[in-house]
């Protein structure tokens, strides 16, 4: 498997990304590779400083990189000669089999959507966040980062790759869906929320459980929980902050530690024709060299495919 | 001051509500009264069982109570001999001058409408929470328990009552209100926070920071953090989850106490003529004392009052 990564995005690359490509591939398949996008005179001294060289590693000269703070779709459509411009026209092109970057999320999200394409029949792609349960496993909440309105048919498919990404990427069996909101009871909700659950209620596309609560994130009440990205967002966010909290205040154990987002590195855009990971801005090589091992376990997963006849299959059902 | 408590609602009632308004009857002023609401024998007997007798303590005797699973606008309207229905009615008649209660929360919130009524022109009466700051004070967060859809006049009042709220009763000067969104960036949001950021944004009847996230609510950002009922409840039960869990775990110091809702005991409802206190279901004897001092605190403030100026105000300024 070939697997690139945006040698340029993220605060602490080239260096960060660089070095964690290097610990990558110390525990990758003898026939993987993992590909580098970025300045090649920059990316080969910084290897040669550390001796971070591999026979694993190739580099890809791209003379220009997409700044944290540079407007997406902008950025995207006029660097063409950028890193993450020509890392996911070369997974278009079949030249790598997943493309990772901690760099500028909007121009990685736009570029996701105009070049690599959404699976056709899916609205909306969408990313998603990892949510320790107390008992082990994780709580997967989407749409966090993207997609803050979105309509019933759009949630409805958020449920369905959730339910792809959580049994094909984590072994989850049957995963259990339910839908974020502010009561238990079948007839609470916003008129958002209230619509939805009957637009879920009797699918058999996957194994819906009903409503569930702020509460439930980190029981072990669902696997997969579906909101909007308005309110997967605050709630990603409410927690990161809190999290930085406790480390800052010495609070960890066991558990606290599973929120660190270094242990997976990133998380993949869902419902594209490709596998695309997207980094903390924060990456370190730790987070760099997980976010590379993560890639090659989604792109195994094969969920393009899946999703594509999850909704074949639904539209057929349909019609 | 007169300060009336259902006796009968919350899970450990009446003994741990009785047991928290002897102790809050040693905090108060000596013309202070508590009034309880309940069943006269029953309490008397939890009195006298545990010498928990006061010259400052009341009661009123309720023949009939309010299941915390009963529907509440079934239950308010047709218990009229409940502690809720008879308490509330005494506020509304100047009997007493507050009136708090940990029982069903939806009954009191019927009640606070129906019979103490919203103070004219104020939309939609809402509850707020208490987020601790780490460097000190609250983030208060509003609506978190009522009004999931909102539109921006509404939001917009929210923003003026959670300020009056942060003045008067927490005596935070000129509180900083921000609107929780998805990002920072003026042009940032969903399609309800787009709009609601230029309803807000020109304001003279509070001091508009702009949009803030879900990191923060733990900073100093800002004093006030509007959003819907919806998100704003997800918010708090995802709060108060993670802090049940740290407790467990046993990972706590000073800040994590303060997420401790049993040191205010009760949150007021805002946008209505008097002081209704609403108290979690789980009250303890010590946050019963407390949401009773609370309710003398809030009462004092005089937010009705003040309000009311405030909506009068603006409604010139705007005709």
């Amino acid at each position: 498997m070939r697997l690139g990564l945006d040698a340029m995005g993220g605060d602490f690359a080239p260096k960060a990304s660089v070095e964690g490509a290097f610990l990558a591939s110390r525990d990758l398949n003898p026939d993987d590779r993992i590909v580098l996008y970025g300045d090649e005179a920059v990316i080969q001294h910084i290897m040669d400083e550390h001796g971070w060289n591999s026979p694993s590693i190739e580099i890809i000269h791209c003379p220009e990189s997409i700044g944290m703070g540079e407007q997406p779709t902008k950025a995207y459509t006029q660097k063409r000669e950028s890193s993450i411009f020509i890392g996911l026209h070369d997974l278009k092109a079949g030249k790598i089999d997943a493309f990772s970057s901690a760099g500028n999320t909007g121009a990685m999200l736009v570029g996701s959507v105009y070049t690599i394409n959404p699976v056709p029949g899916f609205i909306r792609p969408c990313t998603l966040a990892l949510i320790p349960k107390i008992n082990g496993g994780y709580t997967f909440l989407l749409a966090v980062g993207t997609n803050p309105d979105v309509k019933t048919d759009v949630l409805y498919q958020f449920a369905m790759i959730g339910s792809i990404y959580a049994e094909s990427v984590h072994g989850v069996n049957n995963p259990r869906v339910g839908l974020l909101n502010i009561g238990e009871e079948d007839e609470k909700g916003n008129l958002f929320t209230l619509s939805a659950f009957n637009v879920l209620k009797d699918s058999n596309d996957f194994n819906f459980i009903g409503n569930v609560e702020g509460r439930d994130f980190f029981n072990d009440k669902a696997d997969v929980i579906v909101c909007d990205g308005f309110t997967g967002n605050v709630v990603l966010k409410q927690m990161e902050a809190f999290y930085r909290v406790l480390v800052k205040r010495g609070l960890r154990d066991e558990y606290i530690d599973r929120f660190n987002y270094e242990i997976y590195g990133g998380t993949p855009v869902l419902g594209i024709n490709a596998t695309v990971m997207i980094g903390h801005g924060i990456s370190s090589a730790a987070a760099f060299r997980n976010m590379l091992l993560s890639s090659r376990q989604v792109n195994e997963a094969g969920i393009p495919a899946r999703i594509k006849i999850a909704i074949d299959g639904y539209t057929e059902n349909k019609s």
